[in-house]
């Protein structure tokens, strides 16, 4: 099974570290690739910068679908999710998608734990859109970049786990969700010194990836998510204006 | 006040229809200024076409930003809505947004009316987005295009007024807004034939751009509103790219 | 355009504070009345006065009505509005209701500040009967009354400025109404002091009643909003009674 | 145990009505009395109506609480439920409120059939003001007066026997609620040509009622629900004045 | 009128601790008869003990069920309190559906004080499941068991007294709950101490019952609580295998 | 890995069918065990044999553990699936918990398919239970036995057929479980007949089973699906009173 990963993040190196961290996950037949948006921050952090990475998303998409048994929207907040899954002819998965409906099988309520201030209140609201709020804890979120982690992986260690724990003790968390590609990894290693199960969010979208890819459920051929109609554009790459137009 | 009403339609046409219309509209001293979008669907009708149309929005009010009070994104269904309020210096206002509003303050449940039959669903989604599905009483997808509006007017107010009048006596709506700027003018034309006060969404938000104005609201310093922090972007055009990174 | 502002509160003087705060929001051309409510509580706290108070305010408007092209419920907390609104001939506006969804257009949680302890959970219930507590961040009253206010108004201020901040700081609001005929024009003096844009109640419903004028909806010809069916009463004034009973 | 019946309603003979029903499924030593609204409409049917109402509930209660136990708010739709809690000394109960719970106990979903086109719309916004909109099934209006009700009952009764099968069939409800003094005593004659259990709301009040003053709840001494603190009071009946203003 | 409390908490100790708690709120002319559950936990404090105690309610009832005309699910938290009214041909209630109901009645929103810390989670479930979670304030948890309030009522009490309190001050809880068997009659005692209304899980559910004796609703014959069809069984005790096998 | 499939019907015919579909399902190297419970009704098709089914899940639970990486309960409805979490040292997923969310990755809103009518609304609860009613398209019961659609699979196929498809037209089911171990195997078979993805319940839950044995979660050292502590229990089988009484 070929999974592709897109992510929207406009840096070679997120993609990187998810497809890495994703073959980690991957059962054996599973090869994964990625695809990295080309315009846009480098990486997202901001309600603006998520609105153009729902469309280097549908981009990137367009131009490395070929191929692919499984799509994995790789960037945790998942913009462009609901276009994607209407656009591809694959199955398709979002990475706060995947996390969220995994976490809240692991007890009554999950929490989320992230990197960025602005992703609390985005998250928020991704989670209100796929009808979950009822299940959310609360959201944490803490400052350090994927560099200052690299640096001092020890302090940001700690970090993680406060925020974690503080889930649990402040909101009932009975799951915490470590999101993004940024704390991929990290859940296994300090998994010991929170007090409930921590999901790593590649991890989650990594199987739930495959179960689409093993189940293969059909495109629907009716309604808001099936292929969508040609339409007319203009200014848009090659790949994605042939998807769009239906050529 | 000068408005700008961003169209991320990419057809200079349809933004000359809500200029126009708008201008109706507009109280006296009021200057309306339109921007269309640069790439993406000619007629945005899909998912996939409203996540195009979000960083559509955004080009197209970085390039044409100078000089205006207050923007209106002015499709009906608002792509792009958050990010636009987040990265602009002026109050905001989205097209969808303010006619819901309004219409709320008609009676108990409000009707939509627009064309195009994804966008029953993804309005909806947008409805409660705002969390304003409780006052929602229904919504209704024509299929005409507006150059088929055009050809045959009588025909295609007819099932306008058919739609409006089924959300009132299916729905219970108490008042139904006709959505988008194909629809716009036409309110008033067949206002006598339905039984509930009838929206035109170009008005609406008009009115709210001129509220915004002449109220003033200051910009948020904190939170996921304020001004957006410096990020650094690629393959961006000029304009949004500077606007983005604090340029 | 002619504005009838209708204070339940059984005070000229907080009539006189409204009607001359309006007319500073008002366009040229708007002209501004104000009718007082003839029984109740002087100052509208409690739930008991707040009954009273949607009577007196159908028996204002009653008594007030002819000439007016909008109507404004000028109690912030709006007792009587459905009442009003289907009672009416003209367009209604409530003075919370405006101010609630024109802060929901500048961000995506508001948060409110008023004088009286009760007008807490009050004003809770009433963001819920309009549907939009998903939108709500948190209210926080203060206990100066108007005359506190006027005889040491920078303390005031720094009251509301601290309740307004609390509100952004402890519940993610992005902007803050100040609610009421009391607190009326004093947004404008103390938002440099806080974080988020600040609403003036009194401005917002002036601008959405000139919406209203502007915009002309009908009047529904069927639902509970509808003229309402002559009803035989006993006991009212007779400008009221002459409305409900058809006269 | 002494139950004070207030009916805004300002009709005697409803009044009348609602006492006669009320002692059939009184118990032993539990007595009735009757208090009629001084003004408003005959019979409550539109939303101003019940604007009005609520004012005429306290002033009635105010006249007539001296000796009363427990208060039953003895007009389906409740009119001044919250103000007359806060006022009373004595416990209180709304006979839509009391019904509603009641009904809740017997399945999943209840449904109401009650008089008047319009009491559709508010009942339904009174359901969810208690927050129990998950539960109801649906609302039925029929049209007869009580006038019709005594001229040709079996007809009556005809109407709300299908009204009441419409809801389980098409609502899946569980029980019916017929609602009001129009329809006091008729669940029991037509109970057996309905599939569900149908519930009086006259006896679903007093049952509330006599559970109300045999557990003898104290009054909250903080809150919204307290005592309500004095407050200055213009153009009242003495007694609602007296009360109101802590006299 | 006969009640039957079923108790499925496997102690005949609760049972009669709150049978004869029951007696002293039951109305002259009712007798209280008590069933305790025939396996499962001592005292039911966990989710797993809650699941086997919803199949010990059905045995019990079964076992116990000729001559009751209310049946009482005498353990707050109700388990398996669906199934028993779909099972029972009398009516039922629950003790926690009774106070909740009974709780709603008395202000805006209720707390809930009870012992052992799973049932924080499980009664928030609870109240969600009727449908009343928008009237939940809050629930507080207190550790001693019923051993240790027998040893030191007094540091029980105060303990009680400081949960109701705080369910006042910080989440505006308009009365309290004490539910369960343990609980039952604290409430008179403490009721000064408490700034509002303090309700007794015991009489709340004793007063619901024999409402539902005295007005008694028929059976569904429809729906999901309609008298339940013969199904085969295997393993179960004769009473219980004999009801549900309709013989 | 070594998945327990826990089935509280009691009828091994059904443990078999169940396990045999997920043979199917599963990848190489996981194997399957089945547990049949032991007491309750043959099939579980109402609210009462859903209770006793919850007790019949951990005793089957507790009889058959030993060995297994990951239980599955695999009764469509998933009785007793929170006291199963609790109770089980191995991580949980119940089958319609688990097509739940996967069907929610396949579009906007789900319907279900299953058999027997008072599933109906007792999923209706279960879906609100896991709160994911917003994403719930709407549920439709067919009559036919398990034997009868052994008997004439072409005429159960046509109805299933129909089901589905009328949940796409009327209710905008962007997916549809076909729910129930009666049901499995059969999705593959009339995929091309329905305008939607069918998700089959059982290869739903074996992925999610699949997902939990490789991502392994930890157990919750706190909260209430922590080890539950020990309790003092009679009545109960050995297994399933060692379990609980922690020995």
């Amino acid at each position: 099974m070929r999974l592709l990963l897109v992510n929207p993040n406009t840096s070679a190196s997120i993609t990187d570290l998810v497809v890495s961290a994703a073959r980690e996950f991957a059962a054996p037949g599973t090869t994964i690739a990625g695809a990295t948006g080309r315009f846009g921050a480098r990486y997202i952090a901001t309600r603006a910068a998520a609105a153009v990475a729902a469309h280097a998303t549908l981009d990137a998409y367009a131009e490395h679908a070929r191929g692919a048994d499984v799509v994995v929207l790789a960037c945790f907040g998942d913009p462009g999710l609901a276009g994607l899954k209407e656009l591809a002819h694959q199955p398709v998965v979002g990475m706060a998608e995947a996390a969220c409906y995994y976490a809240a099988t692991l007890g009554r309520r999950f929490g989320i734990v992230t990197g960025g201030a602005r992703w609390g209140p985005m998250l928020e609201e991704f989670v209100r859109s796929i009808g979950l709020s009822e299940r959310l804890a609360g959201i944490k979120t803490v400052a350090p970049s994927g560099a200052d982690i690299a640096r001092d992986p020890e302090r940001a260690h700690a970090m993680l786990v406060d925020a974690s724990n503080a889930l649990v003790e402040e909101c009932e968390a009975d799951s915490v969700i470590l999101g993004g590609a940024g704390l991929a990894r990290i859940a296994a290693r300090i998994a010991e010194r929170v007090s409930v199960p921590l999901i790593d969010s590649v991890g989650a979208a990594v199987k739930a990836a495959e179960a689409l890819g093993n189940l293969g459920p059909s495109k629907a051929r009716v309604g808001s998510f099936a292929q969508t109609p040609a339409v007319e554009t203009v200014g848009l790459a090659a790949a994605l204006a042939a998807r769009m137009e239906g050529r």
